[in-house]
């Protein structure tokens, strides 16, 4: 191809051609993979924002590195669709985070040209060291490179990772996409701390190391070189100031503009020619080139599916597990102000901006920080306050350490809203929360609430703040109650339907509604169930475990990891259960369908009991 | 007092009477301190070199503030002995780490001085802020002081508090001590620029903001003036370089010859005054004032008895699972250049500095940062190297999520040897080894070997790391064999010694032998038992679950929290198990009472045994 042609993203040999085009051709493709982009995701939801910014970074790094054998380690991933679209999945993007499409996130599974595992935050600069280094040992000399968004940059774990990577004579590239943004307003001091270096324009730090490196490097050495010491301000700002990630061991280049791809290129090459751990710090727009999602990048960072002219959302927001949660703190806070809420970085997600805006003294979105939160809860709850930290279940896995020793050894009253407990959908594997009950009831003291509705959330909430003690986890599922039952009053333990039958289900929070309707099935079928929905799920009882006894078979359903369920806690005193629990991971998909594979739809429920009972009778 | 009299140590109304002691008398006093610390632990074992760096500083701290009123959070504990002679403890000292002794680290429940629990690192700054944020909501204006060793510095939690605290607003006060040396030699980024700070010789950073408040404060304001605009080159250090901890949002007050309590007195005056988040940086030697300690700052961390005046061990070093685990690893890979080795900063802990030694490129120590750790391991497997993390159980406890998202996601193959899994001993609550099976359980794919022996263990290296694949955690107690019994080949399943009983005795790992020993006492007794020693102990095997059932009773006996245990997962399966296992969290002391007071000695099987057979019978 020529190059004044214009590129067709859908006739090139990606990502091999990359690097056969010219600047403006770079520039035209970029504008097709925005709109394809925008088209998709108004389609499919995802991370709209996000990976609206890093198009010109994503085709700059494909020109200057050779992925796969250069590896790539996007963080979070929600950068990533245009490394998809560029890496053999253009044609199968619009299955983008669908059913049996492809993921929303990273994973080597699914492509040679994704490094590693994508999904949980502040990753990619530990995972990238580990590949370097093998790369070193190997006298492989190509690069890894980590492409981290500010908002991951409070995660300790990408602090450790710098800390080792910074002095391991590897050839790691810390690629850091400094967008004001994460997923709501960043916070803390590094946020704070990157926008004043992004404001120093034309601080191209000159080191002298990377002088040297450029005088012997011709080809790409001037041009670079040029750009690097054409600020102005070069030789000042390099007096007044080495940055926290040259302290850290890191040459530093940056900031450089991250929708030029021509400067794009020249820092990367800088970055590639240095053969040491480097750190290019990137400024980029979050949304670039998408009115609306510019406009309000918090809202389209993380989306379903929208109308293009306007960006409006397809379906409007109703009321939520986490709206719910929110408002009802805001209720208990207003005649309690000991209460205190935390966040990481989930304010909108967890449903806390209610409280943020009335209480804002006592709310703390404390970053991408999970483990920071539980100890920080800690220092709160020893002085007597009480702090209840709302996080998703998958996230709550990295404060493990931190719930047994920062709040359970010292007995303190702490709330633990555990939103996204269950199977979560599209965001797939890496969000799963199937794991929160397994490792909370191995940590002394835990009391676990599974509300299977709006009014069951308010009653177990109040309770865990009001009238309980210790550590006391409220986990609900992701997006909006489904009843279809009607209680009179909403109890906190459990609710038990005895017909005389000498057959028991059991099950917890969502999975409730459902075998409320498996039983109407499996009525129809003249086979009588009693049911048995609990809300308290932990610790477990021995009331619970009278009933069960009752029972010929008691049939225990729960979208929870099999070791360490509920089920197999009650297993070990009740010799009648039969468990359905999960057994591995489970990928993404459509919500409905995933509860139906696993088991745990109403027919499927229902399906189940009869082929046991059947298979008992012959 | 008069100002001139020796101060008695005794006699004080501690640590009240700090206040009014002049300068000479804090020397004199301190004098006496570290007598005590190097008597007492010569006989109790202990933390020693980390203390006495600390006899000023916490002389200083006490003086300059009013604890329990302003709240001291001590990272890990390791230098809090002076802290905890000083706050009541005194007469108590010489039970330190004993037996119905004070602990070795800080305890609220111990002392209301304890702010907060320590024991993991890097805890005290998110802990601290957790409390200087309940102090600012209750309008209370008193500190919160985090001292925190540079050991500490290496944990993504410290930097996560760091990132919060810096843009708090509180009255919150880091006070990081310098002694280039945290357990091990220390490592990475932070250290070596910690190092570069620590050389800038009065390089007393003044900030606007600091001499504005100095200028306010005239009684403590001038002397603390003149020290911090003492120095010379403070202009030219303020123009060339501003702290990476400015950068979060810090104050700095910095380095302070940490042995000299009128410059620490003036620091921490100065970072009193100043009402918003400092960072005090303070240099202090490890091991000061007891040469033994000075010379070998890294055997004298953590230190069994020893004799005073040449320093030596009463108990000369033998062989450990630690060592037997770091000599075997040697030998697999010399003939195996793809095996690596990580150490989160416990590289003699663990025994591998044998590696090191012989296999310096293939040995990475981190640091304290176990998270990355187990990152970094998942990037070497992505590479199809082999990494072997040799870490304590309860520090693993900080890399769950790592564990399940960087490694068992992407079904990397990696061993995770977990050495002092069980009672640990001495160091007590905190690093008691009893939840490793409970959380490494609840993650897909992972395997666990428990061997009781040096054989044992050999074979479950050699097997995890050349024949399995997926996750592999082979777990061993703190300390050395105590065989009693001969095996022909060193299983890697289990032993089953099969009298043709109706009772078995089932246990892993360390109690296999006291298992053996309780089943001579009931023959003795006149009952015979049958004898299972398991070794690998998950996934739980239809082969043992077989063997089980045969029985009329199964006692099972695990060194384990009862939740996840392993008992519990066969009593899922078989119902004819009787499980003894660990109910909450295990106070300090001996090991041998420990596991006799938590029914394992072998004494204790055999009572617990014949107890429930009389119950069965009557």
């Amino acid at each position: 191809m020529g190059s004044n042609n214009r590129p067709d993203l859908f006739k090139m040999n990606l990502p091999y051609d990359l690097k056969k085009l010219s600047l403006p051709q770079c520039d035209q493709l970029c504008k097709q993979i925005r709109k394809l982009l925008i088209t998709t995701v108004s389609k499919t939801g995802g991370h709209l924002s996000s990976s609206l910014g890093t198009v010109e970074l994503t085709v700059a790094v494909h020109r200057v590195f050779d992925s796969p054998q250069d590896k790539i380690v996007w963080d979070v991933g929600h950068q990533a669709y245009t490394h998809k679209i560029l890496t053999g999945r253009l044609n199968s993007f619009s299955t983008l985070r669908q059913e049996g499409g492809i993921s929303g996130f990273c994973r080597p599974d699914e492509s040679e040209h994704d490094a590693f595992v994508s999904g949980h935050s502040s990753n990619s600069v530990s995972a990238a060291l580990g590949i370097a280094t093998a790369m070193k040992l190997s006298g492989d000399d190509h690069h890894a490179i980590a492409i981290v968004g500010d908002g991951a940059s409070s995660g300790g774990l990408f602090y450790e990772g710098l800390n080792n990577a910074g002095k391991s004579n590897t050839n790691i590239i810390v690629i850091l996409n400094y967008n004001e943004m994460s997923i709501s307003k960043n916070v803390g001091g590094m946020a704070k701390y990157l926008s004043t270096l992004r404001t120093r324009e034309g601080y191209h730090k000159t080191k002298s190391a990377v002088e040297r490196v450029l005088d012997k490097t011709p080809v790409i050495g001037s041009p670079v070189k040029k750009v690097i010491k054409g600020s102005k301000d070069a030789f000042k700002n390099a007096l007044l100031h080495s940055t926290l990630f040259e302290d850290l061991g890191f040459a530093y280049i940056g900031p450089i503009d991250g929708h030029n791809i021509g400067e794009l290129e020249n820092g990367l090459n800088a970055a590639k020619a240095l053969n040491k751990p480097v750190l290019v710090h990137v400024n980029t727009v979050k949304g670039k080139g998408y009115g609306p999602a510019e406009k309000n990048p918090g809202e389209f960072h993380g989306i379903g599916s929208f109308e293009i002219t306007t960006g409006n959302p397809d379906v409007v927001a109703s009321d939520s597990f986490s709206s719910v949660m929110g408002k009802e703190l805001c209720d208990l806070a207003r005649t309690n102000e000991r209460i205190c809420a935390i966040t990481a970085a989930m304010k909108y997600g967890t449903g806390l901006q209610y409280f943020a805006k009335q209480f804002p003294d006592r709310f703390f979105d404390v970053g991408i920080a999970e483990e920071h939160a539980v100890t920080f809860c800690g220092g709160l709850a020893s002085m007597k306050y009480i702090p209840v930290f709302a996080v998703y279940s998958t996230f709550l896995q990295r404060s493990y350490d931190e719930i047994l020793h920062d709040l359970a050894l010292s007995r303190a009253h702490a709330v633990i809203c555990v939103d996204r407990a269950g199977i979560v959908g599209n965001d797939g594997e890496t969000h799963q929360g199937i794991f929160d009950i397994s490792f909370l009831s191995t940590i002394p003291g835990v009391r676990i609430y599974s509300p299977s509705n709006y009014s069951q959330l308010r009653a177990c909430l109040r309770k865990a703040i009001n009238d309980d003690d210790g550590i006391v986890a409220v986990r609900y599922p992701r997006g909006n109650e489904k009843n279809t039952f009607v209680e009179e009053t909403a109890s906190t333990t459990y609710s038990y339907t005895d017909h005389g039958s000498d057959i028991l289900i059991v099950t917890y929070g969502r999975l409730s509604n459902n075998a409320v309707t498996a039983s109407e099935i499996l009525a129809s079928h003249d086979i009588k169930c009693d049911l048995l929905r609990l809300v308290e799920i932990f610790p477990i009882s021995d009331e619970i475990a009278q009933i069960m006894s009752k029972y010929q078979v008691v049939f225990f359903f729960e979208e929870c990891y099999d070791y360490g369920s509920v089920s197999e806690k009650y297993s070990a005193v009740c010799d009648n259960i039969a468990p359905f629990t999960i057994d591995t991971f489970v990928r993404h998909g459509d919500c409905d369908t995933l509860l139906d594979e696993l088991g745990f739809s109403p027919e499927k429920m229902a399906e189940h009991i009869e082929e046991f009972l059947t298979d008992e009778q012959t």
